[in-house]
């Protein structure tokens, strides 16, 4: 009998892990869900993973596809995980799908949301969930330098320094970046064909920059064109990162 | 020179605590607080609560009241406790009042709230903050069920059986039941002028039971007449529940 390919969506906390992808001396989602998968079919199995997520990072939609023997029922599988699996990582659906289905390959883009607390007070329910910065948004201001991100750029500026040695390509398409207000929260959200490492921790860091004054709408075609870090802003903490869904 | 006498706002995450009141051998939100005024004022200080609130379970907005000689302002005490304080507390006002103020004592009433996601899936983002119950809720039926409990009745069913060996008068009124649909969560808000043990835990396991057919309405008149805790449902779990707001 032929291995079957299932394509799984799965959503996670990230407080507690250090990303998605499998390390040898740290707390995984991809460790804590393939060992999962082994109890529950008693082999061992290696997934693949949609995208990296950094330490702290969450998921609302994460995919990922693995081949199996296991003739178990997808619903029994989603059952099964969800009893198996910390309550802080969630299996959304299973289907079984076409033997050449890879998530990360067949990706066609991602969308993530940075989510930030505008408040003057911490909120308490929303401990590692999202950024704490106690000040208005000039959201008009942000909205502007936003559209200048978006399209086809190369995206080195907005790269952590040590991910971009190992890249041959920093180009990318940013197809949106929304900035949507609600109550005390205000999510940005940013859409992309992909992303490099930390890319909108800083895109979501230089719009607050430029909120403060601290960086112009000149800085920012600069960093598109000359690719230096300095000119982008700093890199958002973790916890308001979320991906929201990927595009197939 | 005199006393001053602090009326103070805070809300907590209750997750990691055992209850607000201060216990010989275990972490509570009392002593948490008044270890961090004892660090911001050189003072040992003993905190009046508005209420006690179980293991497990959060406050959203819960008032508490000290005296001290401490001449800071009250912005500063705001700010300094938000320091020193843990992230799953957090003070949210403060005010000088009356010397005669008690938070105890002068509560005229208390509303809470319980959530329940109904979602098929648990939500990974409301761990601790929420009971995951993924069925259908008949709310009609619950509604009609709540309006019998409103008003001034012998409570006694709805109080766990340690607790209510203690008490002389297990009579209270409960002002309004409300129930409130926003997407997959479902909000109970129970408004009172005061409540027994475990009181609203048991409201709410009664309606849920109402909704599966486990209780009639006649159950819930036999259970305030009769005052036997197996007329009403069961204590559902405290992570569902918040103390909203207390009234003066």
């Amino acid at each position: 009998m032929s291995m079957r390919n299932l394509k799984v969506m799965m959503s996670y906390n990230g407080a507690a892990y250090h990303g998605f992808q499998r390390q040898s001396n740290a707390n995984s989602i991809q460790q804590t869900v393939e060992e999962a998968i082994a109890v529950l079919t008693g082999t061992n199995t290696v997934i693949n993973g949609c995208s990296r997520t950094d330490t702290g990072v969450h998921a609302r939609e994460f995919c990922f596809n693995f081949k199996t023997d296991s003739r178990i029922p997808c619903d029994g599988f989603i059952k099964g995980m969800n009893t198996i699996l910390p309550q802080d990582i969630a299996i959304l659906s299973c289907e079984e799908v076409d033997d050449s289905f890879h998530a990360r390959f067949d990706s066609k883009g991602k969308e993530y949301m940075y989510k930030i607390n505008t408040a003057p007070c911490r909120d308490v329910f929303m401990q590692n969930l999202a950024l704490h910065y106690p000040y208005r948004l000039d959201i008009d201001k942000m909205k502007s330098a936003a559209r200048l991100m978006c399209g086809t750029h190369d995206f080195a500026a907005f790269c952590k320094a040590e991910a971009k040695e190992h890249l041959k390509d920093t180009v990318r398409t940013v197809y949106s970046i929304d900035i949507e207000q609600n109550g005390d929260y205000t999510d940005i959200i940013v859409r992309g064909n992909g992303f490099l490492h930390n890319m909108v921790r800083i895109i979501v860091g230089t719009l607050i920059y430029i909120s403060e004054g601290k960086r112009t709408e000149q800085d920012i075609i600069r960093a598109l064109e000359t690719g230096d870090r300095k000119c982008a802003g700093k890199t958002v903490a973790p916890g308001g990162l979320y991906l929201n869904k990927v595009l197939y």
